[in-house]
């Protein structure tokens, strides 16, 4: 008897072959620039990030992949830029490539390419992806980072000018940005604080890292992902004028949040290719290495513990691509103009809680699953002759806080599954 | 600027029309007949399963839909059985319901179909899908029921006939296969045991309940899932004829494992409804319900908590459709004369793969989903006054054990992800 | 060279030669009484739980052990009675004889003693000592259990009675009470309820079940714990004496947190037992059964499992053996005149803190220990055929809210760690 | 009417004057020495151990503290030494002090110095009580830290001396041990590898670090606990006098069983210590950072996890007292010549398995404490401008393998509660 299937396929989750040639480009490039070694390299000097590899990854058309062609970018979906994520993610399993130019100038960067001016498009973005400049996100201040009510950066509007002051805080890449040129998304205040609505009144500009008034800080130290930087500026009376705006006045909480969407995307790609990495890397070592006369692979123990990691890695796997489906769909609706908000396919809301399920999901995957392959190597995990030491260290930035804590993404998905007046933000 | 899509959509989770009309039509049987109060009162008073409730089920051509259309099913794919094996775990929690009719009735029934005679179909498989008599599997043996080594049971032919001896436990349905008539899929020794490889010389035969030599022993008193037997039965010289046999001599192992497949893919689906249900059941619960003050929705260690089961039931969903995607492409393709096992698109071992990690992962999230929010209830939760308590006693069946312990799926994964030769088993 | 030590040994877990022969005499009592067969056709027959065990666990001295002498009590120190707590959790491991005889009889029994008049003492708890009568506490209303601003019930003075009017809930042993005769510690308003201060304006009064005007409800029907009732009352207008007030006036919500804490305690000594009987009678079962030609004592993730358990318990023994110890010392302390408030050596806070500590680890620990063992049973340990699932059915009860739910013990902890002020009731 | 406390105090948690005497004085140091600042500067700057705060912490008495008087330790009891590894541990976080001084320092020196002659006591054993040298232990080998069998070092008698060749590797203080002068015990081969008794043949030595043909490598770079060297040494041709034998020939296994309890038992002991000032640098820190206009310790989420972290750590310290309790009888009564080892209060395998349950609760917990604290930090909890992510970093090192990893201590507690017939070693 033979077994018909009597309608299309609807789940299809084969790659496009569009979707292979990039993905193939993208590991050649790995394979021979972002070796271990390399890594490792990277990981003991620190930042700033080696600019002959930004440079080389900026060549490949993958660094802000999805802007639009006619913009500078390759016009590629979410879904392509996702794999390429993941794909960085396996390399650079300290995160720190990862986070610099995929979360941080591809999210963000596309974000600003939406919003700004042609001025700034053409001296900040086109360059950017060309790997000439460093574009970036500088949101967070001194009272925190998920808590907008907080923020006390302004803007005044003097003549044709906005004059900014005020100051920010563990932004990605600032060291980079100092020494390659370029600039950062930022959001202040155009008006009061209001009690019951903090997100209000706040506008979003460019602001080029050179510009007169900003004043760059040292770098954090950090426990990982010690290739990319990580600092603050302060802004004393810095003069934009109008075309470094960011879309319209007081609407820059909302531009704000695509951003974040963006940019938690592709870290959670990310993280499920540092996830695949760890497991590459620990299972021939568990197959041959032998303790009481029996393979590692033979322990129960550790078998259940890598089976859990790709049980869950495939399951986040998933979740992401279905997020960057419903992100592409979001993004094409958003360009036809006859569709209203009511007719969407799913609400941006709907598209921002699966965002916050997987960078909740993702990075502390990554951490566990770094974390438990440490201890089948033994003492040696615990060294540098390894990189799950390094992947361990640099996953936990994204559990602790970049692009959002662990408990935000928990509150966003807890606002959604059961409304606004339970959750403690405005 | 307009953000355009260059390649088609690969990824569709959309139902088609089909699919939401065959759910529409159970979930309004269900509504009418599987309320609350209904499956409270199947808990209670325990197995046989309601007959008229069976026969409704099976009016619908859901009970199993998948078997082709030439055979008396539905013909319908494993992804709209999938669906529908959601639904009804939302409706019956306790997974009675989905134990018998989907994993047992649809998994093992279909199954029995690929490989039994005329005259099996026409006595049993026909009738038990329209609800006339049941048929199930009866493999476990008092030696346990994943170790195939230790099985005892055996069929010799004597003239035209094979003559079975052995016993066989922890059946489902029983009491409701003796009442309604029908039988059972059982797998015996046509040979000797080899140790190298025990699952060799392994037969598989359907079994009429009332055939002369067979003793049906008592039900056993499960912990839950009251409303669908569990029991066991000896058979004494029981002579089948070789119409009664499944497939070629030798190789039921095979054929076993593949209805294993099926039946824990569906209950994989099922166990996303309960939690579906749960999260239903507790959402306006917790919103409306008040102590110090303040609706339980407020508190965030109940909201996290929600949060959570809501993430990892969206992962468990996905990862069931995934799987039943790839259980379609590989029946599709067993139905192509041309197509070698080499040029299929997924080994049968790497959908194996997939289905234990669902099924792993499946009860145990349900099991784990119904103890937390009996948590939220309080003492209520405790009482049979809500479904909850139900819920929890009857998913814990399929972490146990039911279709494979939970430890088993991991062996399975850990196969596929180690090599043979790393596992205790042959 | 010989090691000597130079001090006294300050730490000393040996137990007396008193408590040796006490517990010698309730395991001799509970290996003929409560056998596994006994607990199964408890559990299996429901309530009321077995009369003629009551009495004789009562004749051992037991039952309110800690009451003194000369209340007709045994005058043993709570470390003792725990030490029994465990011992009876360890036979009854479904709970129900824990629940009934130590959590509620002694725990709040020996609290009625401490302040009742000498009529009810001598009416009831005298002869609840001897098994005659059934005593209880009475504290949660439809409104919730811990919430205690939401109370409604209520005492008037009229003239030299109180009349008493509201609701009782999710009670201990209604149906026992009411055969066996006996009452109820309740807790009701006598006075308005302050927002800021709802544990204030609150009497204890000791409630006789045939009280007029108290009408008993059928019991609930409980997910486990099957041997013991638990059910609710209302009260019309019930008229009692001055001398069924429990303490002073308007003080009753802090003697009701005294109850708590020795019904508490002891139902976590009551939790190590039941993970000590999971332990014992799992530990031959894995060590005799094989599968894939292998004992299961030899699959590494069960040994883990047990070895996490056996951990567990260790710890939870200790803590619970400390909070005895801090509880004898308040107790002897209390009973010192000179001694004030602050010159104790624990203050309540702090003992009332480790009680939460073990009421919160224990029962989630039992449940946990019961639900894994039943894994390792495979399909058997879902039958009625081993006392696992009865235990891990009942175990649930006090994770889910008896005595305190789970969430309850973290807030008390909370506060103790941060400060009132940080936690959501006054 | 009063309660009557009826016997004596058995359980007695208080310390004795002379513990809080030596505490205090240790406390005192640690608060002018080993500040957040040195610690922050000994984390940056790495190996080796600053020889001052060596010796300050030898001119206390407490390295080697258990060691007799008249071998020029301090006498005291393992009590009073997991104390001060308490107190070590609290103040170092990073976990460097207490690896270099407690587990290694003063676990094996306090076991060399039990097994060594008069000659190694008074070269090496006394000046390392002073601080002047160090001692330590270097087991491993390449072929892994707990599998005996794989040991492939060897010592032949050639005359009067032992000539002994070989590797050993991931060595505590190896560049500290060159710096200041001192040596290794070492565990050799001195006859050949029983397949089914690995752990015969073998004798241990002490080795100085500046013998002939020892050649040290370079130190390996951990991830953590950067203040204390981890490194490796080939011994070529080695030439001991028989006075550098430690014990008796062929009994070095036990021995070094014997060293890696005491190690084991103070690195828990640190381990506690390590929590509470995770707790005690968050609580205030909560209490006082506001996010969305609350402050964090308001949030359930944190509070439960800070409640929880407490829960455990009580736990953790019970036991570890519990442990020390048990090991000082071990030590006093292996001192009484009459005392068989049947008529003993604790088998020493009993001991051993306390000694595994604290080891592996003990890291872990840490660095789980430090792992959440860190979320609570957000971004400031990832940067060196707070110790916790040292603390982090530091822990994972007793975890992963120091002084035995985490399956090992799982695997040495399911010998005890099965049996040796299921583990997988000899």
């Amino acid at each position: 008897m033979q077994y018909k299937r009597r309608r299309k396929i609807v789940f299809d989750f084969t790659e496009t072959e569009n979707q292979k040639l990039m993905i193939k480009s993208v590991k050649e490039f790995c394979d021979r620039y972002l070796t271990s070694e390399k890594i490792r390299e990277m990981d003991d000097k620190g930042h700033p990030y080696p600019r002959d590899i930004a440079e080389g990854l900026c060549s490949l058309g993958i660094v802000m992949g999805t802007v639009p062609m006619e913009h500078g970018g390759s016009g590629i979906d979410w879904m392509t830029q996702g794999m390429i994520a993941e794909v960085i993610g396996y390399y650079d399993p300290t995160i720190a490539t990862a986070a610099g130019f995929m979360a941080v100038e591809t999210g963000w960067g596309f974000t600003i390419d939406r919003y700004c001016s042609k001025t700034v498009r053409e001296k900040y973005i086109k360059p950017a992806i060309n790997g000439e400049k460093f574009v970036g996100i500088a949101t967070t201040e001194p009272g925190g980072g998920s808590d907008v009510a907080g923020f006390k950066s302004t803007a005044k509007k003097e003549g044709d000018e906005w004059v900014i002051n005020g100051e920010k805080t563990f932004i990605s890449g600032t060291e980079e940005c100092q020494k390659w040129g370029g600039g950062y998304w930022i959001n202040v205040r155009t008006g009061p604080t209001l009690p019951e609505a903090p997100h209000r009144n706040m506008t979003s500009f460019f602001l080029p890292i050179d510009a007169d008034g900003v004043e760059v800080q040292e770098p954090y130290r950090d426990a990982g992902r010690m290739a990319i930087s990580t600092g603050g500026f302060t802004m004393k009376d810095v003069r934009l004028p109008e075309e470094y705006r960011l879309g319209e006045v007081n609407k820059g909480f909302y531009y704000t949040m695509e951003g974040f969407d963006n940019a938690r995307l592709l870290i959670a790609f990310s993280c499920v290719g540092v996830i695949q990495r760890v497991i590459d890397e620990a299972t021939p070592y568990i197959k041959e290495r032998k303790v009481f006369g029996r393979p590692l692979a033979k322990y129960e123990a550790i078998q259940f513990e890598l089976a859990e990691i790709y049980l869950e890695m495939e399951a986040l796997r998933l979740m992401a691509q279905k997020t960057a489906w419903m992100q592409d769909i979001r993004y094409q609706e958003e360009g036809m103009p006859a569709k209203t908000s009511e007719a969407r396919t799913f609400k941006p809301t709907e598209v921002a809680k699966w965002i916050s399920l997987i960078k909740w999901k993702g990075p502390s995957l990554a951490l566990d699953a770094a974390r438990k392959a440490m201890l089948w190597f033994g003492a040696a995990g615990y060294t540098k002759d390894y990189l799950l030491e390094a992947a361990w260290r640099g996953v936990m930035s994204y559990v602790v806080g970049a692009e959002g804590g662990l408990n935000i993404q928990k509150i966003v998905v807890a606002r959604e599954l059961l409304g606004k007046e339970f959750i403690p933000y405005k």
